[in-house]
């Protein structure tokens, strides 16, 4: 999509259609824009530059005489021909056409919308997982990269596994969760997301099956769906996904469970000890292997969570994936993956022909914030604080949606997953919000055939905005109803 | 692979015999080495432990004889069972069947034996194509996080096409080469190998032909290769790719050209501008992209050299790659792309479903690099010290291989294309060299068909490794003749 961010100056002696036919003309010439490209709707063009809509008909008629772009029959202008192609004799790449034979699948269209509007000033995000701005911790920041400054002698490539010293500082970090991992069987990645692009591509085949929980964070993205996977979707009760539904689904097709055992996202819930016993002897019993993601672990708020599957997993059969993203800052970048020592180096190797290993300078951060205990001393800090912004958000939740919506109280991570009880178009609902400057994520982004749930997150917004949001959310949900 | 980084204890009361198949079998209990691992040979073990075969064989007849390994008929012992499974009734996840299932291929594995021979200590790397450690400016980095940690005010996750701040910058940065690029038409990367990954996944289809120089290190790589692409390579003359031969190759499958015209990746060789303007020209009237990959201008030696492909772009056929892991430090892990809009949404989105976007910390360092004007002051500094490297690495060369080899004198960016004169098996030559300590980058990584020259670069060894270095590999090299 073309975006703009240029207005014309009205206070110039150019009239304004001129100021925008120059500014088009330029993107086009310098192949900003490229040919065949769509030019935004007429009504978002005069929007986005701030004219009447005739003055934006007139600088594309401007356009049109000059044989730059054209009307389709199906609605809309598209980008034809630039300076350059009208004086030579062939037309430059058609680059949609190289567009539409990628081999990736794009994002959901819903989740375009969000990772763009969340760009957008003075939305409130009521479903953003991740911490608030607010809650950085600035100066223990400034600390780490103070020490850090004084450590790093050269920056250059790292391991295929990644630094030496983080995975020894990972390793011994892990062993508070009773995770036996040596530094050998550690890879560092670039957050939870690459560690299964790298599981998808390096050990996964076309057209088999993976099983998540129903809803999850998985359905959302699409990497395995994009390497040929299917992802199947195993139905959960208050304490986790179903074991025998597991079995149920098990077929030739399925290479692995990926499962969220603790504060699971969307729903919050946490799989309790025997669960999780039961579930490892029964998909060691399958040789199903698991991947266990486990972002959410350190943001308990009212007692510490039971050990990850990984801390009872005597044979190897689970990958266990851990990220400071959730829990510290998202923008680090950094991730740690678990799991026998020749899948690790398999993935490795994928990584070092993927991006060449992952940013020394957040990796010399996060082995700093661990190593100096300033991570320990800043999560008791962020849990007394999230723990206000829970009770905030179920406040706000107790006032407003008490007639219309049912949720569970987390007992950790940032989401409460609230049902409403009256069928709505969720898209509709989306849209709306966001015209009233609110940002939701639906549940049908974690389960394609479920509509009545959306992912409510403490995390992000301010106190006021989260009991702010929340009021208008639930006036717009009723305005549906 | 397995790796071990652990001796027995020869103080220990414990037999060294017994020390060993405690270590294997706690290896083996927590599931690091997994069930169809392979051990390494027997003499490698004996080194790694550094006993006596004979101890060796004690240890693993005994792990034998608890049925945990397993000698197979075609040589080697591969682990067959663990503690859980002999107590349970079936076997856990047959993880090797996983990885020769992936979708990626494996990287080359003389790459791969570079990439482990990397970190092996005192190692002579003739052919590292990264600036040494002895050249990072630590102080200056100091200065540079310092300044971040006041600006920092969080670290969330970036918009897809990267920090716009950044963009901003790289922006205005790219005017002194003459590229406009507005930074909505800037993608920002974890280097130029994820540019290309994008670009493999998102824009070209399986079974298309890429163009590149012939060789290349884009040979050396399986991003294109991994995603379903061929690679074809284009002969050189000494101003770089030959043009009537870029036509002679062209037919329906051909859907890009990847070209380094400045500094080439390995010859060194600058493309100069009237052959530019020519291949500009010819592309254009073929409708063939181009991917200009311009990692090293910022390393000329002796005068600047032409301007960008991409300054001459009218029509967006050029898809500009830039980064500064080669002129300042790879661990950034921060490149950029620039391209028609559309094309940077499409890798943009792509991007963001692959690791969420770049480290934020790496993005914000950059960014203080290049505003604050210390990144030029560097690079000043930079380019003296390469001199002396180079005349170093070209006065070595006179001496020990005049009548052995023949080479360029580069005027920019790190190698030296080194041609020997008499052919000798280049695989010999490599593992040669790693028993005497020199790590060499083979011609036939670049060039499969190639097997006369090696890639010498006088940007990593300090200035005695590369005078003794070069002396020794003549020496080698005279061994084989």
């Amino acid at each position: 999509m073309i975006s703009i961010n240029w207005k014309p100056n009205k206070n110039s002696s150019i009239p304004l259609y001129k100021q925008i036919v120059d500014y088009i003309k330029e993107k086009i010439a310098t192949g900003e824009w490229s040919i065949s490209s769509k030019l935004p709707a007429q009504r978002e063009l005069a929007e986005r530059f701030e004219v009447n809509r005739s003055t934006v008909v007139e600088a594309l008629d401007e356009l049109k005489a000059e044989g730059l772009i054209e009307g389709k029959s199906g609605g809309g202008t598209i980008i034809v021909n630039n300076t350059w192609s009208l004086l030579a004799s062939t037309p430059p790449p058609n680059w949609q056409s190289y567009i539409s034979s990628g081999i990736h699948k794009p994002n959901l269209s819903i989740i375009q919308a969000i990772n763009k509007f969340e760009y957008k000033e003075n939305m409130i995000r009521l479903g953003t997982g991740e911490l608030s701005p607010e809650l950085f911790p600035k100066e223990m920041m400034k600390v780490v990269l103070d020490s850090v400054g004084d450590k790093i002698e050269s920056l250059g490539y790292e391991e295929p596994k990644g630094s030496l010293y983080l995975r020894q500082i990972i390793s011994q970090y892990l062993k508070k969760y009773e995770i036996n991992a040596s530094p050998d069987s550690i890879l560092i990645v670039s957050g939870s997301l690459q560690a299964l692009q790298l599981i998808s591509l390096g050990i996964l085949h076309p057209g088999s099956a993976v099983l998540s929980e129903k809803p999850s964070y998985i359905k959302s993205l699409h990497v395995f769906q994009s390497a040929g996977m299917r992802v199947k979707g195993i139905p959960m009760d208050d304490q986790g996904i179903r074991i025998s539904e597991i079995m149920n689904n098990l077929n030739k097709a399925t290479t692995l469970l990926y499962t969220i055992p603790t504060f699971h996202n969307p729903t919050g819930i946490v799989m309790p000890q025997h669960k999780r016993n039961e579930l490892l002897e029964v998909c060691e019993k399958a040789r199903l292997p698991i991947i266990e993601d486990d972002a959410y672990r350190d943001l308990w708020l009212d007692t510490e969570p039971p050990l990850p599957l990984k801390a009872k997993d005597k044979n190897g059969s689970v990958l266990y994936m851990g990220t400071i993203s959730k829990s510290l800052a998202a923008g680090i970048r950094i991730g740690w993956l678990i799991g026998p020592e020749p899948v690790i180096e398999r993935l490795g190797d994928i990584k070092m022909q993927t991006d060449y290993g992952s940013s020394s300078l957040s990796q010399w951060a996060l082995a700093e914030w661990i190593s100096s205990g300033l991570y320990e001393k800043y999560l008791e800090e962020l849990r007394e604080k999230l723990r206000v912004r829970r009770q905030v958000a179920l406040n706000a939740l107790e006032k407003y949606f008490s007639d219309i919506a049912t949720w569970n109280k987390p007992s950790g991570g940032f989401y409460i997953w609230l049902k409403l009880k009256k069928q709505i178009s969720m898209e509709k609902l989306f849209y709306l919000c966001c015209d009233n400057g609110i940002l939701i994520n639906p549940g049908n982004v974690y389960d394609f055939s479920e509509n009545l749930n959306l992912r409510i997150s403490y995390s992000y917004s301010s106190l006021y905005d989260l009991e702010n949001g929340l009021k208008k959310l639930s006036q717009i949900i009723r305005l549906l109803n």
